[in-house]
């Protein structure tokens, strides 16, 4: 099956956002083995989606249309649709009840305009939005399939996962694939590609494909092989994730499930203190609150995270967390002596099973001779244990917080683990 | 003029890697006044190259092509092109020159791939390539302009930005096109939309286009005009702007310029807090830390701000921030009382000028039949004033958490400037 990825709106065409919809959509048809083989942007333009939808329908079995769908004027992609496929606009009674709920759920009424909204043309087959007001339509020309979706990222992904792609794979026959994502923390892409090499290198042979998925505090490993027999292929690439986990397993934090969200380490490591029935709470000084911001977007948070202060100035280090004064003088807050008292204290404070610190240099300003941007103390500790650990970053201070980050939940599971 | 961009690898369509090459184009070439109406993306396939060029030459004066020139894939490319133009390949041997020159610098020999690199269709119009060793091909067919560059960004950036814009610019008189983002918060779409309806209606016969941009917590509104003159154009928007903020100024936190990050509610929040020498602290609750993390991740965060406490527990709030327990027994903890109590003793602890609070349950669990999830109570005070105020926001986690932070930060700055 071929697939083309037509996306509407001005807002691309003069460079104001980035495509990321597109690539998105791409990786997931890729996934279930269909190819994507165009990729096109117009703007809110009748004439031009005319033209791009036409030509499409010339190449392709399956058409997904994103944008132009929004509840403002600028929006024509609906009325264009409908008259293409010589389909009348008609409320769809069942969309403007959830508009309406959505609306009165927020104890606003329901506009005109919002109510706009539950137009479709006659006929298409309605696509659930469970995070939005628009509708996505799902209409046939020819026996090309056209599917229409709001450019909100968060609700297209839910349409595509939920709805979608589940009903073209049902529908269609398609050969099987398997995919399985190892998460790794504490290891650079360089690094870890080296110590996999052997055991890459005899990937090819088995036809399974290996990707590497790097991002700032975490590499991920995608291993992917198809072929007719679902069972088989479960069975000899779990083989081979259970041969990498005898090399590089230190490094491994946990697993992506195909079609979910990654689960972070900060989920990975919630999920281990809810299981234990224990908690934790932070210092956190130059991650300003970021670490706890990871944990606490967690649902059911509460369960295990006690709280944090985020002490950015020496006096509240040293006031409200008690570090000792003279410590500003000699090693400075950014030092092994300094978190450690950060961890302990604040442990003590909010009465959790574990604690992390963090103090360092985020960068641009603050670096000295000895401490340059991108330095790091991090500390854990539990009742019986403090551990202290010095790390170097580079010069770019979002990199810093969101590597330091990944470092000290990384760093908290193989403490809880007693794998450090 | 009209531009098409044409973007051909693989790597595009299989999800790879995301298309930045045509938002850099797109914002360079919208700034000289070139309008880009499609935007495309093809495979390695000389049928479907050439068909996408086609499709180009009857829209378009100008076709920006890239990718698809790298060592191992210009055997399909570049003679695709050629034949596309009737052009035999030929060596230019002023781009011999500089790939031997480029390889001898890095003491390497230029293999006959490398020298293959060299090879140009006749007639060509070479653009050379200060950073790699694909040449940019710039042809001619029936009135239509294509230039082919390769699809490494900076080898792309430096053929624009020194060669092929200022070339274009020069050969052609173009008109001036303006652009101007307001930035809104703390009012949706729809409401927007109507609140300014008449206003916006009133755009077309003067010849502006407005295109709303929502993300959860900001609505940009992005005004547009061309035409020959370049400051009638800016007057023309920039009384616009003004007739807007008679209407909607309330809700306007800040402006965006063309080509440069979106600032965010918190970067104007530190800008006005670091030009009023004033500092600002935090008692979160359901945020746990996200609010401190945005202001903590604009670099010199440490002269604005001072820290943060995050009571996730009811004890916390009581120890940590002296919140009188009774509240928990009587209001609970998501209430104007508790709030206040918490904004008030923690910009005392922190003797910061400023002091947000915030407390509400984000979801999914925590909710009860007077406080479903998405209430949320924030408070600012300063020395002399407090003001509490209570959102309802919608049922999903994260865009609570999100939502709340944009209205704390929006309801700051209108504290600060005394807007509330």
């Amino acid at each position: 099956m071929k697939a083309e990825l037509l996306t509407i709106g001005d807002e691309i065409l003069i460079g104001q956002i980035v495509n990321t919809n597109s690539v998105w959509m791409a990786l997931q048809l890729n996934q279930c083995g269909i190819a994507v083989t165009h990729m096109s942007s117009v703007g809110d333009d009748v004439a031009a989606i005319v033209n791009a939808l036409d030509a499409a329908s010339t190449r392709a079995d399956l058409v997904f249309i994103t944008g132009g769908l929004g509840p403002t004027k600028d929006d024509i992609t609906k009325k264009t649709f409908a008259d293409y496929f010589d389909a009348p606009l008609e409320t769809d009674e069942e969309v403007l009840e959830s508009i309406v709920n959505f609306f009165s759920r927020r104890g606003r009424e329901t506009t005109l305009i919002n109510r706009q909204q539950a137009l479709v043309p006659k006929g298409c087959f309605v696509v659930k939005n469970l995070h939005g007001t628009a509708p996505g339509m799902w209409m046939q020309k020819k026996g090309v399939q056209f599917i229409s979706m709001p450019g909100v990222p968060y609700e297209m992904e839910a349409m595509m996962s939920n709805i979608i792609l589940p009903k073209i794979i049902s529908e269609n026959k398609l050969p099987h694939i398997y995919h399985r994502t190892i998460l790794t923390n504490g290891i650079g892409e360089s690094a870890l590609a080296e110590l996999i090499e052997s055991w890459e290198d005899q990937l090819a042979a088995k036809r399974i494909k290996l990707a590497y998925l790097p991002q700032t505090g975490m590499v991920r490993l995608r291993l992917s092989a198809n072929g007719p027999d679902l069972q088989l292929l479960r069975e000899k690439i779990d083989a081979e994730v259970e041969a990498l986990k005898t090399i590089a397993g230190q490094y491994v934090f946990g697993y992506e499930n195909y079609g979910e969200e990654t689960p972070g380490i900060a989920k990975v490591l919630s999920q281990l203190l809810r299981e234990r029935g224990e908690s934790i709470a932070l210092a956190e000084s130059c991650t300003g609150g970021y670490v706890s911001s990871l944990i606490t977007a967690i649902a059911g948070a509460s369960e295990v995270f006690k709280g944090a202060i985020v002490p950015y100035t020496n006096l509240a280090k040293q006031e409200l967390l008690q570090v000792d004064p003279n410590i500003f003088q000699t090693t400075g807050s950014v030092s092994k002596e300094c978190v450690i008292q950060l961890a302990e204290h604040v442990r003590q404070k909010f009465n959790s099973t574990y604690a992390i610190s963090i103090s360092g240099i985020a960068g641009p300003g603050g670096a000295t001779p000895e401490k340059p941007v991108g330095t790091v103390w991090i500390a854990v500790c539990s009742a019986e244990k403090t551990q202290a650990l010095h790390f170097q970053f580079g010069e770019h201070r979002q990199r810093n917080i969101v590597a330091t980050a990944a470092a000290a939940l990384g760093l908290t599971r193989k403490f809880i683990l007693k794998e450090e």
